[in-house]
């Protein structure tokens, strides 16, 4: 250990970096260069190829995957991955989509390295729901629309009695985006229905969000789940929630480029 | 109008570019890009001058001001000022702080350019509001604390009647962002535990995030007010309020960088 322990005090830390939410121009000038000084790049799943570009030639690639539930390294793994090449010496970018702290376990990532005493640095990336929804044409606040905006993991379903998640108290805010939302999405509509969001509440569904594949589907929180199933719209997807949907009809300019 | 319109035809367009969050490496690929195509730049109040200097030597570069409330440019003059540099021919950077469609007017903008038939893009920017509370040690979300995470404008009064903001749907939301909270500080912290937020909730002021001014304060929303009064802890400042802030004891790692 004593090498390693001598090289890590040198230079062994972790850049936790986002990644952004697909057009890889959309990556931070800060988080290129974390990048572009890593020995090991430890990525996850939908990371588009033109941001590992930014690595170096000699950089080694782990693919930490997790698609649609399946990891290729758990969690636990992913941990203590990040520790051993540290503790190596070795300079580790883990590359995360959107930003780090947004639904993406960034935050217990560091603390495992905090808990070592590893040195880290948090690399802020353009958030997925925020930037998705700019690309499909909706401001996801305004000022004739919504003074308020929440981001919720679409994960739980709000028809089970033991969510972590206040369904009531969602429903009062202007503005709603779901992440990893659709196969729960007509359970999504009903609870936030039964709990007093109209109906008619313009909703979409948007797909490979920010990339030349992206697609988006439009409706109304009543509708949006038949509409999502009669067009087959498959995961992974962002859902939006409020009257700011609306907006798209004349923002809609990444669609409609020439 | 003959010649303006041509050339309009060819080239004149808007890029409404997010700025980040103040640290200059903040900015997206794209941005910096976008910035160093542009005739003109028509730029924010709290833009890093590490920033403007993506643009080309040769670019106009417009202080649309807003400090304070105090506006150099009013909303209509920005708006009518995107719309006559693009028709006549130019390409036009709008340069907006953190992420021009978080509480930043750009889907207003947008609207107007699109009302003209002016051709924009939106080149969405790192959110402040998660950076700066990254940059703090606090994850946003994490899945010891929260599934939901809200934002919200500061500038509202919950104590007064005509208030737009459902109080007591944020009271049931784990994680809160107030911007530009400070001024209405012990009224947001009164307002949420009336309706229902523990006084205990930890809370943080942040201001100057991401630059090597950052300061930060911690309290819960019971004294945060006062420790903000006591601190002379002025504005821009956002305040998160939620289990996460807790967290930064652990991961504060920028304010404790050697």
């Amino acid at each position: 250990m004593g090498q390693g322990t001598d090289s890590m005090s040198k230079r062994g830390r972790v850049y936790i970096i986002g990644a952004g939410p697909g057009d890889p121009g959309l990556m931070t000038v800060k988080g290129t260069k974390c990048l572009a000084e890593a020995d090991v790049v430890i990525y996850d799943h939908l990371i588009n190829p033109g941001i590992l570009h930014h690595a170096r030639e000699t950089a080694r690639l782990v693919y930490a995957g997790k698609e649609g539930g399946k990891h290729t390294l758990s969690q636990e793994e992913i941990n203590a991955r990040l520790v051993s090449e540290a503790q190596q010496g070795h300079v580790v970018a883990r590359l995360k989509g959107g930003d780090p702290f947004i639904f993406g376990r960034g935050g217990e990532e560091a603390e495992v390295l905090a808990r070592e005493g590893i040195p880290f640095e948090i690399v802020p990336g353009v958030t997925s729901a925020i930037a998705v929804a700019s690309y499909a044409g909706i401001p996801l606040t305004h000022r004739r629309h919504t003074a308020t905006l929440a981001f919720v993991t679409g994960h739980e379903d709000p028809l089970k009695g033991q969510s972590e998640i206040d369904w009531k108290a969602l429903a009062g805010i202007g503005t709603l985006v779901f992440l990893m939302g659709v196969r729960n999405l007509s359970r999504i509509a009903a609870g936030l229905i039964a709990q007093g969001k109209k109906p008619e509440t313009p909703a979409a569904l948007i797909r490979w969000g920010t990339t030349a594949n992206q697609e988006t589907l439009v409706g109304t929180l009543e509708n949006i789940a038949d509409l999502a199933e009669a067009a087959g719209f498959a995961p992974p997807a962002i859902l939006v929630v409020g009257g700011v949907v609306g907006l798209r009809k004349e923002l809609n300019w990444f669609e409609t480029r020439p």
